[in-house]
């Protein structure tokens, strides 16, 4: 049986080494305060609740640490909560570092990145192949490490490169069976949709929405930086607006935040790759923490739907 | 450069033999009678006008006959329509039959089925082999022969089953990058599918819906069918709910025509495969029409956008 | 004054039997466990929390047992609740069994049974007929105790047959008054509509969805059933396709769970008479806990509407 | 068989004399002066084409007059038209009158007002009594020779009136059935709800909206003339504001034009009852047109569906 | 810096007179009594927890009191609360009256009466000026002292009246820029659209919705006043319907209570002038709590947007 | 009486000169070609159709030409149509330019630009000052020729220029009122909204989408255009992605365009008077068209509305 947080059932009893997250003081309805604190490990993440806490409690259990904790599995509506009968703060003694404890993609920079330049180097139109090449590369670091999304699909370390990665592997699949599809354009699409989220988004940890991400958003940051980066190329050639539309409409529908449907054909194909992508991997995490001839608790971001696994 | 009524453009003028797929009668609004026929030959279809038809021309030129015709393509409300200046049924001087000219699968239909019946084959649930291949075989003959709709996607004599090929191939490209995928169960999916639209329209060619298309539909129909294969193969397991399932929630949504969402992971990747191949389909066939630079007319289907051919 | 608990109004004391419907444990924001109970008479049922339970209280308190309870009526949010001052399991000397507080249909199973059986006597059409006859007979048990639904209206033990008794009766009066409709056709789409529910749902009380339920839905289901049922009787006939098309469309729209939308007039008619007799329910059973010049607590299924009692 | 211009199919002969509604000149698109003409008899009516008119032609034919008329029904856009081969202004040799030849209520003006009286007379409440009998005798004219509607349903002479007294017969029967209906309540309701109609409509024949009606709506109009007359009366009583609710409600949705949704048992009820009589008045005559086996045109306010006429 | 309710932050702590606009007693999740108390002063008002109270503190506390009270001012679910650490009613010795601590209006009745007046007698249209100045004098007393809305925008003291008075300075620099513009109509829909809220509304304070509120609202209660006062001044002439089709049609789409969508051009104007005055009110008072570069909390009547405070 | 096309009525005679904007040829139902004419003078334009056309007519009457025009005005569905009795091609004996016939703003190109520098002049936000005057000096001569739209509103010779004067104006009387408003921004976003147009669109007159408009549109072009002037001007400043906000946002919502509503409190101003400038532009030029008690045609970008023009 698979180890790990996100494996565990209603009634379980754990006592493991955890990363909070993070970690909110509210008041209970008796007046006290207490903590609600966001405990990940490599597979996943569960929220618990600290009661009566002193101030001191909400110091030492305030975000971005590591902790030894027992408790456990309970249902709290329809979700996973963890109650705590004991938590402490790790120490040297433990061995136990952040890195041991947080979701990461299950492949290394070095691989993604290497995956990444070879779909980049066999592209053979040197507008699109110049473009992707040089906005990787301004951003490489970030795109390197940071989640693709706060909460849903690939929110976690390295999740955006994940999910490129495997969207790249969909669209080389895609591309061998309607071969009129131009892969290069695609290729680029599926590198660039999401790079705008390294200015949404605040980071690759305790990650939130910055002013720029709400008030602009990734796509409309992203379509900006290709405009710049052609400039910068001295880059003149309708390879430009269709990258820009390729990203302006990956998320399909003005409603969905796209202010133009696709209107070319790989934009149309990214679009799917993406929805396919991030629906596969919400639908696998629902999952993996029921058995079969359960249903998962409700998935917001699929329409709030519940899944059954089959007993075959 | 490709030749065929799906290749021309507005202006060009055609000399060539086609296939009358319908003809209907109405008044013009000087109170004349006219013919609307949608020809065909290969590479897709056009309308055509004929105008002040006596009742001899009424009975020559009814549908689902070949015909010779001369006549120059014009833009009609955005639309290509093929004014007519010379037509004639052809002779057997002619040397044309309707197969010659009717829009047909691109692979043949021993092909489609050795294709298929391999994916059968490798199956190793039995409940779910033994359902397909029984259901399969029971509606081959149609199955073979049907389009895929009256209109829109696969509208042509076999694109039934040349849209379960497509569409098996993508399964088999994605089930390799998600290995997590019940193959067989996906499989089973994609061949049953849209196989009740065997009942729903009335036949390979001058398609229309049935009563039974109308009032019951082709999802309901084929979750029926299920249901009694089962009976017949004395199968009481859970594969066969699941598959019924995947029958039904195949369109999505319930606006869409499935009363229940796709709540089995396999059933929401149905979906995903069943759209993707349809719209690349529909998408190819607008953009076959235009040049570089240009934008394709607008496709109902596919909310009514219309596509930009880059020149690149 | 009627008695019961759905006419006492807030700030009332009670002091009476009552079934728990249902038991479900929770944490408290202060972290202590608790107990929220569905507690019911025949009149109707009511929340009540018990506090700081022991392991012993919640195993004393689950589900499905009667007890002897003294409280007060509450307002919680808008609505109503009871908070329990004393509450004690009942013992054989206090002469009560579930079934006097179990809320059930007002007349009993002979009695609607003996109705049904004499609407489908007076059928004329052989083949409509036999199809009810053989169904319901096939299904009877199940369709006397099952409750219409887990909520919303209809939800007690024998609701089912009930909510068909009034319909059976609204449709014979709507018959009367337009004569040109099929009332074979239109009793037997009564009876038939809902008879999925026995497949749907889990069984008289404490009903939840099955897995059926919620993968395929009592629609498909009994649209099946009357599939099979006509092969079971060798009926080939329109008939089949008609009803199975009254029971398909008897939810009115897509979004409301029908696939295709009533196209025969009996459908359409069948669809108002089964909203008519459930909204009539649920109106009457919200007005029956308030006093006239009040507003009810807001009806989640009638569009979240509040119902004013005039004063006249 | 029944005769009259709503029972003959496409290709029928018909030489008969009918009734013109509406005549309305535009240009064809040869540049040409054409007449469309809406003709009816007793059971319905058909649209008709005039060509090529002159100045003459224009004056003769223009509306509320009688023609002898020999054509053919065709068909045109799934809709009957009339080709018309001779028409001429009846003489008065003819004998025929527009009485003859208007569609009309079914049973006459008095049998429908003696109806209603009745139901008026029966009423226990003095308020709901007087504001009743005031309102229907000061408008009496104009409720009994105006339509309900200018097209969908009940859009002849006396609609208004006979709409009334099928709904009258409604509520009877449902007010048997469910008796904590408050009677009185529901039959003032159905007698009032669409009275403001002799505000919005121009009268009984050749219908079109008034000012009045457009930017204020029959059922605000109604709203305040029961205000007005509860003045006139003297009455302040809750009777008037809930007879206002009934009236302002009865559209059912503010997007179908009652700000206020049904929020009084009696509301909700007036709501269906009109839906459904409403909705088999369209279907009926729909469903008169087409055989069995048949589908009929589609019917735009039943959200533009098309019914089947089953074979049995 | 401003003082005030409506100008602390989080952590802040306050030591101050306070209003108690309302007081709601409910259970907490213990099971004890506590009570959710409304405070307000003059800039604004928040929401304040007083935890197991005893039936004395109950009455002590009940709503419309004024009170000194002493606490922190903390977050909740992104909304601010007041944790009580010490409240006591106020004594004559305090030298308070609820005047000085009840959100007002900020110019005096007196001077809306005044700019009203004014508007009106410059009226040159005789019908519009009458009307308009026969209703604002007979409900000159409530229009005075009521406020706009319940919540969300001018729901406070006088409310009503500064809203118009808002309005009319809005209306006034319109009409300069749009001359075509009828005045006196335009100015007549402002000061009479929200006037029926006098019926709608319970009165100035502790407003809650009427009976007659919510059966038939404000805006068809001001169509039936419009209607009356021209009876009453024997007017009969078309500005009445215009005046009542403004007010039938202020809130623009029947989806937001208005059954006629704007179809006068100063009915369209009014709309606008309404919603924009609203808009600014609700983000003036959602921006005074945030500092430069904060987002404010959600505000629900702005399709629950948040919004920033720049920096500059 | 005002004279020009827009101001006469169905049944008025012409005989005048116009502008030729464009020319579409298309096939008659009985198949002969006719050409439909948009014909303008200042004050608007009409269709109109040319029967019968030979080639040489079809070279003749291309678009942007003058001509000599008589006919009469009839109603065509609900519009103005000019039926062509004459038309011939001026010459220069007619002393008639285009420039004497194209719809253009009502003052100068030189007032306009003295105007709108006037309000950039009196910014004091540095920042804000430089970025606007940059971009619109850059952009100067396609802003002052350019129209605001294609149909609907200003599409007429240097109407986006005449919007954006309003709209100063308007903005200007609303800072007034409202002084919290932060005058800079909202002048700034007022003048720059639209600029993107004069990529989105083709050129000042016969003026259609461009390829780079219909995949990108003109808000997403603007937010880039403000972005790259910030680079060339070394501006780095939170008054930059405020100002991106404000053009990003000027839609209002995301279904009509805008990735992101309104989230800064200038930016809600200016939908507002973006939206209301536009309306009433609309409403003024339907309304034109009608006499007083007469109901306008139906206006499609205000909801399909038809408007009433009062008798008083």
């Amino acid at each position: 049986m698979e180890t790990g947080i996100n494996h565990y059932g209603i009634g379980d009893s754990i006592d493991t080494y955890m990363y909070i997250k993070s970690s909110t003081k509210a008041l209970a309805s008796n007046g006290k305060p207490f903590l609600t604190l966001i405990l990940s490990d490599k597979t996943g993440e569960i929220e618990a609740k600290l009661w009566d806490v002193s101030e001191e409690n909400e110091k030492t259990f305030a975000g971005e640490r590591t902790v030894k904790v027992q408790g456990d599995i309970q249902n709290y509506r329809g979700r996973h909560q963890l109650k705590i009968r004991n938590i402490r703060v790790t120490t040297e003694a433990d061995g136990i570092t952040p890195a041991d404890l947080i979701q990461t993609a299950p492949i290394s920079q070095e691989e993604m990145m290497d995956k990444i330049t070879q779909f980049i180097f066999e592209m053979r139109n040197p507008n699109i192949q110049r473009i992707t090449r040089h906005l990787l590369k301004k951003y490489q670091k970030d795109f390197l490490t940071f989640p693709a999304a706060t909460k849903n699909h690939h929110e976690f370390y390295s999740g955006l490169a994940y999910h490129v990665v495997s969207m790249l592997d969909l669209a080389s699949a895609i591309v061998k069976l309607y071969p009129k599809l131009d892969k290069d354009l695609l290729y680029a699409g599926v590198i660039l949709h999401d790079l705008g989220k390294v200015f949404e988004l605040s980071g690759p940890v305790s990650t939130v929405y910055t002013a720029e991400g709400n008030l602009l958003g990734h796509i409309t940051i992203m379509v900006n930086e290709i405009g710049k980066a052609a400039d910068e190329l001295s880059i003149k050639a309708e390879e430009i607006m269709i990258l820009q539309h390729l990203v302006l409409a990956h998320h399909g529908k003005a409603e969905w935040g796209s202010p133009k449907p696709p209107m070319v054909k790989e934009a149309e194909v990214l679009h799917y790759i993406d929805n396919l992508d991030a629906k596969i991997n919400m639908m696998d995490r629902a999952l993996e923490k029921v058995k079969p001839g359960e249903f998962t608790e409700r998935v917001f971001a699929l329409e709030n739907r519940s899944f059954y696994k089959p007993n075959f």
